[in-house]
């Protein structure tokens, strides 16, 4: 990369920061039918950014739902084309109580941004931006073709994005799709994401009574729609940690030899990330596996919450008519997310209890995805950060699920390069929330970079 | 009763209808702290009727939570002394969106007060007093002497009540205490309770990770509260509704032959019950039991709700680091509350998931109370029902708690009354609370009645 480009993104950093610190002030919930207005103004937000800087065809594809930014530079006759995906609308920030300060306000406390969206993903997206930004600023042009992608429901079920590609995805005509959404192994480890898991979402509701009940009058006669729900979950995952779902774990495509080695000689200190990271007395989850091949390479079944009955303050005697839990499993290579989507209804049906009515509804599903080491693409991604951070870049996988890239990948035929600058402390998806703001100014340069070596 | 006392009653009708809505308007929910003036309100409002019928010392008597209203009549040498009960407080309203009129503004539907409290406890607490100024009025004295003990905590702990019960109970020198705060088996079918099941109310709460975590990220390893609780949940109770906590079961003291005989006598249909007023599909609960003992004389654990993670809408990937279970256990006659209070904390202890931290707090406790029928109290209230209702009273349990029954019986030694107005479908602690209209008239004069015929 030339000196001079390198320098205006050091010029830049705080005009930058000010520009993500923007950007997080705005509340964009995707998930929040009341945060409509503020997740359609990141949108806005985003393509005003685009436009200034020189990209063509700046526009939102509207859907139904959340609007996706689009915009694009083809003036690169003969250069590789790269899709820039991100994704503008964020988790809901609750617990509201726990964060130390405004989740949408952002603050920086030693050298990190505090903010919901921080690194998930307005800092990872808006440093593509910034990237590019300086690339036009300082050479008037791009080194390769860009298409940017950036969607407002990334954390609900991205359902405009997958409609789009679906249509739109044959003709997309682009090489790569650059992403950056993921996290680095460790701090200062630069980290290339090569699998991530897929997800099935879904809620599973007990009816017992019609209405709530007083449990002295009704105790001993009325169905108890919680203790339907308990006994129902208690039958879909085992007390050591393995899902009891017929049919769940068939499918599942175990990790190479060469990826085995290679996870077990990351730096992954157990005790560590016990204490730092999660706070709990042991790891727990499926005996028989490493911690990597538990978070990366096998399913998951998850209890994210339980509404429904009486959660107040105090003590209130009532059966609760309803209960419902929200649920979600984590779905690892080769995993048909509608086949598990059907098992669980099947099992949530057999196990429905006595006097009782279970339904199931899906709220979102996408598969696992995998990609190649060898392309071109994933090595000058390496290459570029090696180059901003001095160390061998890494290939890990990642527990989480980025619908995008199985997307891309069947409906564009475009393969992903998940290029992460997160660190594993971030708190994703918590309360306080942060980015680690060296790594945001490491990360346009690495993208600056990146396009740079793909232009060669 | 005289002619003109009864007279007086019915002349009285809309004005004691007015009184009652007056009170129902004041949200006394003694559950949330935001209601503590409310609470008080209703206290005032009761101690000022009480001033303006011509009783004596008047007063709140306060303690570490809501006041007691107290006040006395003694003025009939030779004559019994009746502690007349009632509550002030009530439930929370929740779910609002399921009431069909607001909870605090009385709306008269077919002969019904619908509000929360309509029928527990206010309506049947102001039926007490309205009996009493009726008395006064005609009469200018009562037949018998009385003490009003009205408290403003029956819906949580109850601690003002106990604690003063237990200081004051020896000196009370009452020969029984008249309680309206039970229904009837049937509508136009006069009962009297004479027992009642105990409760012990916890919160189990269970703690995995320190902070809540990405599914993604940490499924796999990171333990998760809500599977932990959902474990120890159903280890604390069979899906045939059997109570699984040891020694639960150890003092349970069975009914006797000839109560048994009683209940098989009453109009029990349980499919009416099962369709009209519990809406399921079948009815539940312990194997080997008739529905009668199963609500009456067999202990119950129910969850009334379970706090914590995402119960918003939409998709939120989060591992809770916290979930709680608010539960109840009803005891039956001989049953110790502290001893299962203390095998309910032994038995979470031993179900206590890998790598969690569960703890369970007691929030109250009371035990289950049985009264004999041969009284001389017990029989001329059930005379002065079958006077009012024109049928045989019949003798019932309720699976309900009713902590003051056994606190008074303990520390002062009298014997409680359970003289019921309500009916089995006014829904109680539930939306659309009501009371019958028909009853509330009926329960002033039988309680005249009921005075009248003590004092003979």
């Amino acid at each position: 990369m030339e000196q001079a480009l390198l320098e205006h993104y050091r010029a830049q950093r705080e005009a930058n920061l000010e520009g993500l610190f923007e950007l997080l002030r705005i509340p964009s919930i995707s998930a929040l039918p009341a945060h409509r207005d503020d997740v359609r103004r990141a949108a806005e937000f985003l393509a005003a950014d685009l436009t200034k800087m020189g990209m063509d065809s700046v526009r939102l594809i509207e859907g139904d739902g959340h609007p996706i930014v689009y915009a694009d530079w083809l003036h690169a006759p003969g250069k590789p084309t790269l899709v820039l995906y991100g994704h503008y609308d964020v988790q809901p920030p609750d617990p509201l109580d726990e964060w130390l300060s405004p989740p949408f306000e952002p603050t920086v406390r030693n050298d990190n941004v505090y903010a919901r969206g921080a690194v998930d993903d307005k800092g990872q997206t808006y440093l593509i931006l910034k990237a590019v930004e300086g690339l036009m600023a300082v050479q008037g042009k791009l080194p390769v073709n860009v298409k940017f992608l950036i969607e407002g429901e990334e954390e609900t079920d991205g359902g405009v994005l997958r409609d789009w590609l679906t249509a739109n995805g044959s003709e997309l005509g682009a090489d790569a799709a650059l992403i950056c959404d993921t996290e680095m192994f460790a701090p200062g480890l630069p980290t290339i994401t090569t699998g991530l898991r897929g997800m099935v979402y879904a809620e599973i509701e007990v009816r017992g009574s019609r209405t709530d009940l007083h449990s002295g009058m009704y105790g001993g006669v009325a169905p108890n729609a919680f203790q339907g729900l308990v006994e129902i979950l208690s039958g879909l995952k085992a007390p050591d940690g393995r899902v009891l779902i017929p049919g769940f774990y068939d499918d599942v495509e175990a990790p190479s030899a060469a990826e085995l080695e290679a996870w077990a000689k990351l730096p992954y200190d157990e005790d560590a990330v016990r204490v730092n990271e999660i706070g709990s007395k042991t790891l727990t989850g499926e005996p028989g596996y490493t911690p990597m091949e538990r978070m990366w390479a096998r399913p998951t079944f998850e209890i994210h919450g339980m509404p429904g009955g009486f959660i107040g303050e105090g003590a209130k005697t009532v059966i609760p008519a309803k209960a419902t839990a929200k649920i979600s499993t984590r779905l690892v290579p080769n995993m048909d997310p509608d086949k598990i989507a059907d098992a669980l209804k099947t099992a949530v049906q057999a196990l429905e209890p006595k006097g009782m009515t279970a339904t199931t509804r899906i709220l979102g599903k996408a598969p696992a995805s995998l990609s190649s080491t060898d392309s071109i693409y994933v090595r000058k991604a390496a290459e570029a950060m090696e180059q901003s951070f001095g160390r061998r870049t890494v290939y890990q996988r990642s527990g989480g699920s980025i619908p995008v890239v199985g997307l891309m990948q069947e409906q564009a035929g475009v393969p992903s390069v998940m290029m992460g600058f997160g660190l594993p402390d971030d708190n994703l998806h918590a309360p306080n929330e942060k980015f680690h703001l060296p790594n945001f100014y490491a990360g346009i340069e690495t993208v600056g970079r990146y396009l740079t070596l793909l232009g060669e």
